[in-house]
């Protein structure tokens, strides 16, 4: 049985992840929500605000994978250069948008300074493109083809990420459970491989910490297959057990 | 004045960043990390635990850029192939590194289990391969040329990176000073882009936010050159003051 797998790339556009300033929690978030739409978040690339760089990580990311996602630069300042990027990657115009022109225009009616010139850039798209709504505030994200242009903001983000849930075609979500162990993971490395092994449509991940001045670690078996996951989880469970290990469903 | 500008890629290696369970926190450690070395995080890949993948995403990093550093995937479990992907990368062989063996069979010494097959795997390195010391657990970093393999628990990529600062070498850091505003960054844009275009040696970033129910932007400022820094700063807050904003220096 063969399943169709649906991907997705994700560039993250910003001088401020690369700098260290900014701590970055879209990745995280869009991961999360591609999970339950049934695509896999497959490469993230962060790259800086100069416009071949992106340019370059768009072109790479769009044709390898089903999804493309970026996020940052499609603000009102002169660092937002991610439309011209997309449109420049596309071989595209960059036109004004007349629906994103008139939700700015709404939005700004009543603000100091109403729809001044840096805030249309915010209605600038590669020709063609759609918009994406944006709850949050007044620019929209925007989406061409396989392409999803999200704000820097994570909280716009969430917003659009909201907006487009159930509108992108997915596969079998990856299904995950999870065992904690307050054991290295080096004492039961050899149960992890052999379950592994046995179970060839499940991956186990083993993912250390340290908390409470105590060492310990939790697996995460992964499968689309609900029987198959529940099948792995049982033999993990049954090694751990046989071996003398104690473990927590659920993960600590 | 032409100066050397040193750069660094990184490479994340994980199925846990990509499937949105874990927040990655070692891209802003290692990003302020390398800005005090005077080295500059040019590009980062989020890679899955397949060899091939860590492969490609090496090579591209370790040929673009001065310094290359991977987390994750250094490890005593069957998911741990970092050095085996390196290896690959490099055409080089994986062997045991003695001095690794002998800190890891001092380490597990009085542990249950001792220096298991899978803990004897944290020992293994690319041919040629140097230690880079880990002050917080037994297995050791790796370095091999301009490559830096790094761990994927943040806190023991922090002891690994305090063993190296002063090893590298780079050139002048970068320089970056804040300026906020409790007014929407589309008010103030074309002062951000004429002030910026006024110091060549300088860029400015806007990074707005919503807090407390307001709108607001934080401006940051960054050169390599002090003076050019001052001077770029006075301009913006005289731009500011002009136009009649509040601002506030060093950042909200």
């Amino acid at each position: 049985m063969t399943e169709r797998i649906y991907t997705a790339g994700l560039v993250v556009i910003g001088d401020e992840i690369l700098s260290g300033r900014t701590h970055d929690k879209n990745i995280a978030q869009i991961a999360s929500w591609l999970q339950v739409q049934g695509i896999r978040l497959s490469e993230v690339r962060v790259v800086p605000d100069v416009i071949e760089r992106i340019v370059e990580a768009v072109n790479a990311l769009r044709e390898g994978y089903d999804y493309l996602f970026t996020t940052g630069g499609i603000g009102p300042t002169h660092d937002d250069i991610t439309v011209d990027a997309v449109a420049a990657a596309l071989g595209v115009e960059v036109v004004i948008h007349p629906d994103a022109r008139a939700i700015l225009e709404k939005y700004y009616a009543d603000k100091p300074g109403g729809l001044n010139e840096a805030r249309l850039r915010m209605a600038r798209v590669p020709e063609g493109a759609e918009l994406i709504p944006n709850r949050m505030s007044g620019a929209p994200g925007i989406k061409l083809g396989n392409i999803h242009l999200m704000a820097g903001v994570p909280h716009i983000t969430a917003g659009m990420l909201d907006a487009l849930t159930g509108t992108l075609e997915g596969g079998l979500p990856l299904l995950a459970e999870t065992i904690g162990c307050w054991t290295p993971e080096s004492e039961v490395a050899d149960i992890l491989r052999q379950v592994e092994t046995a179970h060839e449509n499940c991956q186990i991940g083993s993912y250390p910490f340290f908390r409470e001045g105590r060492v310990g670690a939790n697996f995460v078996v992964r499968s689309t297959s609900r029987d198959e996951l529940r099948s792995c989880v049982d033999s993990l469970c049954d090694g751990l057990a046989t071996a003398g290990f104690d473990f927590t469903p659920g993960g600590i």
